[in-house]
């Protein structure tokens, strides 16, 4: 693969596709990108950049003709496409059937069951109805079967009042956690079946938007649950047999079990602090394992967090930021700005990444760069 | 800066630019490069990348007018354009001044000498005619005052016998160094006068084609020759007043003196391992200095060594690269390909960082590296 004529293409042009760009640099990958956006994070600085839509069968299909290899940023893609290629030779990973079982949360979850992975108690529901006769079993979150993402497709049912919030598509009802910490571990296999995993880490969700507001690695646990967490995430890609990467999100409850809660088969939000904190980074470790390369050392350096840099709420329009300079000044601080053009309230624009050795004065870092550092329009 | 009207200009699209882009995408900054090879590394992954000449008067003048500061990789770029468009109110980072005085490694030397900063004794020298005069002063070195690159216009004089390998344009003599090590420290100094040192390498120049061949960071040095050399760097960069990166190649003779050899006005091969053993790598310091923003903390999270990817000797075409795999095998070591096209023997093909916290197993990594990986054509 290191040659001139060599093609990775990548299904989708966003931040994660951007960081992976940045590292195929490091090894010469040539990367073309599909995204529907012409001013996606990827279209200025991909070798090769085709606007068109990843869910389309046609375009995702012309697109893979010239690539050797075929991998994804968002799992939402053409799945018959991808599938059509894999038949005509090209290799694709991560492989369509694994991404079949985590595109439908329901299928993901039923997963876990029938392959005695933890994960919380869940229903199927197909309809309002259906929800409203297991009003018992609230409270609980109600996750669209198909098409959420970040934040989108989930809803907190706390009692019956909450009904008219239900989806009305086939989802699943999953009962609420009473959970102490949220914690991921992200895990590489390759086509030869190594495995490595990254240390785990505790993500601190927004309490409105169910997005990771800000990251803490290594996670606050005990060695225990360190080492269980990580048995638990090799598990479920060896698996799902997933080639590339998974990001593992689970629970550990009040009462010290570790339950899934979901995964996503990519380069993760929950692993952005990995290119400043570890030796190798998710992003690079990623074309390792969908290249058929050794997977990298994931230990880490330095202790890290990662706060997501939103739009901030009330503003709309070109993207403004404030406070760059105050955050730069800051030893340890690290903004990624991921280039998009226009903000939205809790819209992804960035992320930064602190290090610092000292768990205090790295919260206190954190604490700044959250008051300080705005994105406004 | 942080903004989609800002353009950063580059003067040079090499791999020192290609590593510049990289950090760059991580501040969204828009960066518009300038080569003569429509193939050079940046050519395929500059948001913007033009192809002409940086020695050429109109070439750069044009180029520079859309930009609101120019930088380059590469000293040997046309100063009067420079000056021009500083003078319409462009910034002009390292300034065309410095630049100047680095340019010629005749007036460089003279800088020093006026400047009481340490270096070799030197004569300056217009003709063979001029060398012949002085033999007492050999063994020296034969140094092109102008267009030196890479090894290239250095020339070892051990004793008349050599007289006819001397130049003949305009050069200087340089007392040869009695050496033990030959050290570097990179120094960045922002607008405001901030000014940061990485810690001191210690370099090993190959023996005949005067190239890095490889490098250990932190320097096996005492306490106080890192302290001495930092304090040098600084103040050649002070004394300078150059705004942006300076990498200041040094001495450190067998009676434990440090002489200045020669200084670079820009990221440079010793920099390198930066990227992964740093908190902040040269490149992003680089633009944090030119782009008038604080400096990164510079410290080193790992014990890095680096060796150069050189064009195996008597292969010359396409480039192939031999050993990858094995090479990825070895926890820590991270290869990164320059995408150049064509290798020639000793052509700087890439370079590979190698981490690892006990010294006896770096080295032995850097032997595994040095014999597996190879660029044949």
């Amino acid at each position: 693969m290191f040659s001139k004529n060599f093609k990775l293409g990548l299904l989708g042009g966003g931040q994660l596709g951007r960081m992976l760009l940045q590292a195929a640099i490091d090894l010469d990958i040539h990367v073309k990108a599909l995204d529907p956006d012409p001013d996606a994070p990827c279209a200025k600085i991909a070798p090769e950049f085709v606007v068109g839509s990843f869910l389309d069968y046609d375009t995702v299909y012309q697109f893979g003709q010239d690539c050797e290899v075929i991998t994804i940023e968002i799992e939402n893609v053409n799945l018959e496409a991808l599938k059509k290629l894999r038949s005509e030779g090209k290799k694709v990973f991560p492989q369509p059937e694994v991404l079949e079982i985590i595109q439908d949360k329901r299928v993901q979850k039923q997963f876990y069951l029938d392959n005695n992975l933890p994960t919380s108690d869940f229903i199927l529901t197909d309809s309002v109805e259906d929800i409203s006769k297991n009003l018992n079993f609230l409270p609980a979150f109600n996750k669209l079967g198909k098409g959420g993402y970040d934040g989108r497709g989930v809803q907190k049912l706390s009692s019956e009042i909450d009904l008219p919030l239900a989806f009305t598509e086939p989802s699943l009802l999953e009962k609420a956690i009473d959970f102490d910490k949220e914690i991921a571990v992200i895990v590489a296999r390759n086509e030869h079946g190594e495995i490595k995993t990254f240390p785990t880490v505790e993500c601190v969700f927004h309490p409105v938007y169910n997005l990771v507001e800000y990251l803490f690695a290594p996670a606050a646990v005990t060695e225990s649950i360190h080492e269980e967490a990580k048995q638990i995430a090799i598990e479920t890609a060896e698996k799902l047999g997933i080639v590339g990467l998974l990001a593992v999100e689970m629970f550990l409850t009040k009462d010290g079990k570790i339950l899934i809660n979901e995964v996503a088969p990519r380069t993760h939000n929950s692993g952005h602090h990995t290119i400043r904190a570890n030796h190798t980074s998710q992003f690079e470790q990623h074309l390792r394992a969908v290249l058929g390369l050794p997977l990298g050392d994931t230990s880490a350096h330095s202790k890290a967090a990662m706060v997501n840099l939103l739009g901030e709420d009330g503003y709309t329009g070109e993207a403004k930021y404030v406070g760059m300079n105050e955050a730069l000044a800051i030893a340890g601080v690290y903004p990624f700005l991921y280039g998009k053009k226009i903000t939205k309230p809790f819209r992804k624009m960035g992320h930064v990444t602190v290090v610092d050795e000292n768990l205090d004065s790295l919260k206190e870092k954190v604490n700044i760069v959250k008051e300080k550092l705005k994105v406004i329009a």
